[in-house]
């Protein structure tokens, strides 16, 4: 499974919060050889709820894990500081980030921490930020907390 | 009111986590100026959701909140990367904590990015994760993703 592959699993996540009403930002935690362990995306608006990001949404739907080197968390956007420090905290070996154009997180800190990161510069990703944040700039900063 | 008396509404949420079989770790929102926004617990046990911890289950308790600049998180325990990273991507200003001696964190990164760090030595946190990490040290290095 190429990193492209475990993408297209967040981006349909995402996919479905914009259908929802939501922000549009999926992720999906994939073990190394390629088993989808939990997806989910952003659900701040369709549950009220601040704490949901699509990677902490995504970590959630895996259940508990008794060990997360091996496992690789894919997002449409580069992780804010909340999910990096999921992502730190939890040993999670490995980050595919579908863009860091529109929005950039801790994924350098990750990286210099010690995870394996890949940014892509997926068109789908960066189409759909890109217009949410043009038609909806209030929410977009709530979600980023500015 | 005083960080102390903050303490104690998360202390008292550490203990219902203890009760109900939980990770005694708990958290608490305030405004600068004392008033309780949200509280809660570590949930990995009862929920079977380690997305839970204790400060990611205050902030959701509070609510959508336009800006956390002027709110104090409470939180039993030095805050974990996961918890660090949510207080500074969302701004929260100022973190009270009760104990940094049987786990430290990411506080002082907090600290050197702006929030306002204040960690008590209370003995009643202290006791409470000495004995947790005694009887439950699997569960505890679940937690931490160790």
């Amino acid at each position: 499974m190429t990193p492209q592959d475990m993408l297209d699993v967040a981006v349909e996540e995402a996919r479905k919060g914009l259908a929802e009403g939501g922000i549009p930002i999926g992720a999906a935690l994939f073990s190394r050889d390629g088993v989808l362990l939990g997806s989910g995306h952003n659900r701040r608006v369709q549950d009220d709820d601040p704490s949901v990001h699509g990677e902490t949404d995504a970590f959630r739907a895996a259940g508990r894990q008794r060990n997360y080197r091996s496992t690789v968390m894919v997002t449409t956007l580069s992780p804010c500081w909340y999910c990096s420090g999921l992502v730190r905290q939890f040993n999670i070996g490995a980050v595919v980030i579908g863009e860091a154009q529109t929005f950039s997180g801790g994924h350098d800190w990750l990286a210099e921490n010690g995870v394996e990161v890949t940014v892509l510069s997926d068109e789908r990703c960066i189409g759909m930020m890109t217009d949410f944040i043009a038609a909806r700039p209030e929410l977009w900063l709530e979600d980023i907390g500015e």
